[in-house]
């Protein structure tokens, strides 16, 4: 309805990242394909060239194919800056060298754009997850498409994704972990090439149409029933709710089935989106099913700023830096 | 048409093993349940009581929720009673401790079957995976049952499951390593109970009638397209042949699909039957998919031998074990 447009700064250098988690295969091969592509890519003659650095984050443990070697990577990246404690665990020092090589974290010199690109064995599609809103213009009509929302600030946030200006990961199921599926591995490969056309396009000076954008936000994680001296879950997804990511979750809906067959329904008292349902790497963080809310968000039209917008913004970067 | 019924031993002990593989979580959890349940059962009444073993196989992987520790424990019992070499890697240890309690192998003590759990990430349903060809009278409406052979001797023989006098392994999935599904968890847990069923039926007395069955024999294993200098892969299996296990492979069909878009097709010289394809674990096996030729086998009707008959089997093995 408004005819505002509000302009954002050119995003001229963007990196794609994989194998942050070293078993989710779409992303590794990905990032491996597009290395051996890049030379190609370097020869096509741009008018406004797009700088893309391609990344491997955790090689350790993509050797090993795990998911990390002593601890999360996509969780090191609170202190991103901060010094390096002696006997860090490899994926404090390989976080560290991200951020020197994509940051520093909050720092002008950081990459515009990163792009963490993940797995999961939840049946979700493809989803951005966004600390920040925003939207890409293209649809891909094999693939559902959804954006989820965490909200924490860029300061507190522990993902890779958060070294760059903006950053979002791309996540992709179901695959299992260690596995590559093509259907997967595809989605994933057209989902990085519509990005990249994206910021191509809006740093060529494109004015994008504002308009209305579904977004889950996430508002609470719910365990598994476990037993109370060992630990051990007892009971698995009911059979009505796997697989079916962002379906609504009404009170009382079947959502565990014991593994002696009786089924534990949801108590919570409103409708929630399910979402990360079943994922194999959150049962050791005590995550069956993440809830979330959905909102519909009105998004501005955007577009590049000017270059003179562009120099009056690095000056008042400049004086905010000398407070 | 024969008339003839072939008589067999009693089955008095079974036993049935979860976790062989620690991440192949149906299994771990079907055994935690059952051991809980273990009480109950045994203070059923039964005229013929049967004695069933539940077994954690590989707890070390378990608790990692990895295949292994150090080596395929289920590639560990071809020499299941040889002498246990210095510096043994955790499995082959562990591989002795189960062949003295399920075993030993080869000898009259061994118990009567084993049944050993497992998930594949591929979409083969619920498989028996033999070394003889048996059959289960009792079908499963919801889930597609099939007989795999594998054509080695009981000597030659790596796999758990060879450690009983009888033994197969039950494969269900498609699941991912590391999660466990309501379905195939249920699938199994219906599976193993009517196997033990069967058992009951069949040392009672009962005779079981013969008749037609397809068995699947392995003919060969297929690995992905490898880098000549890296040995990573360069191509998923194709999106037109994944999930479609025992789904006839004909020569100059599509098999494989490169990470760049290209299709790579089957040049066998006969059609065959594909199974695990895709499977998680089978990445570093160097195996894509396996294939097979499907046969059917005349199984004919079976009892058990009646007493006389065994006391007469009996003092064949001594006299056999004299020579």
């Amino acid at each position: 309805f408004s005819s505002t447009v509000v302009c954002l700064p050119r995003l001229p250098r963007v990196a794609v990242c994989g194998g942050t988690h070293g078993n989710e295969l779409s992303g590794v091969y990905l990032v491996r394909e597009l290395l051996k592509a890049e030379k190609k890519v370097m020869e096509k003659e741009e008018e406004e060239p797009l700088s893309v650095l391609m990344v491997l984050s955790n090689p350790r443990a993509m050797q090993q194919c795990r998911r990390y070697v002593d601890t999360d990577l996509n969780r090191c990246f609170t202190h991103a800056n901060g010094p390096i404690p002696d006997d860090a665990p490899y994926e404090i020092i390989r976080s560290r060298e991200l951020n020197a090589t994509l940051g520093p974290k909050g720092n002008p010199e950081a990459v515009d754009l990163v792009c963490d690109l993940h797995n999961t064995t939840a049946n979700m599609g493809l989803c951005f997850i966004l600390r920040v809103t925003c939207r890409f213009q293209r649809q891909m009509p094999d693939v559902p498409m959804r954006y989820i929302h965490f909200d924490v600030s860029n300061k507190e946030s522990y993902s890779l994704d958060s070294v760059g200006k903006h950053g979002f990961a791309m996540e992709i199921g179901p695959q299992p972990h260690g596995v590559v599926r093509s259907n997967i591995y595809t989605a994933m490969k057209v989902g990085v090439q519509h990005m990249l056309d994206w910021v191509r396009i809006f740093n060529s000076g494109t004015i994008f149409e504002g308009g209305c954008v579904d977004v889950f936000t996430m508002i609470k994680h719910i365990d598994y029933p476990r037993d109370s001296e060992t630990r051990n879950i007892t009971a698995a997804i009911h059979p009505q709710v796997q697989d079916r990511d962002f379906c609504l979750l009404h009170p009382e809906d079947p959502l565990f089935q014991t593994f002696s067959g009786e089924t534990l329904r949801y108590k919570g008292n409103e409708p929630l989106y399910p979402f990360f349902i079943n994922e194999c790497a959150y049962y050791e963080k005590g995550i069956a099913l993440s809830l979330a809310r959905k909102r519909r968000v009105m998004i501005p039209a955007i577009r590049v700023q000017t270059e003179q917008q562009q120099q009056a913004n690095k000056q008042e970067f400049a004086s905010e830096e000398e407070e």
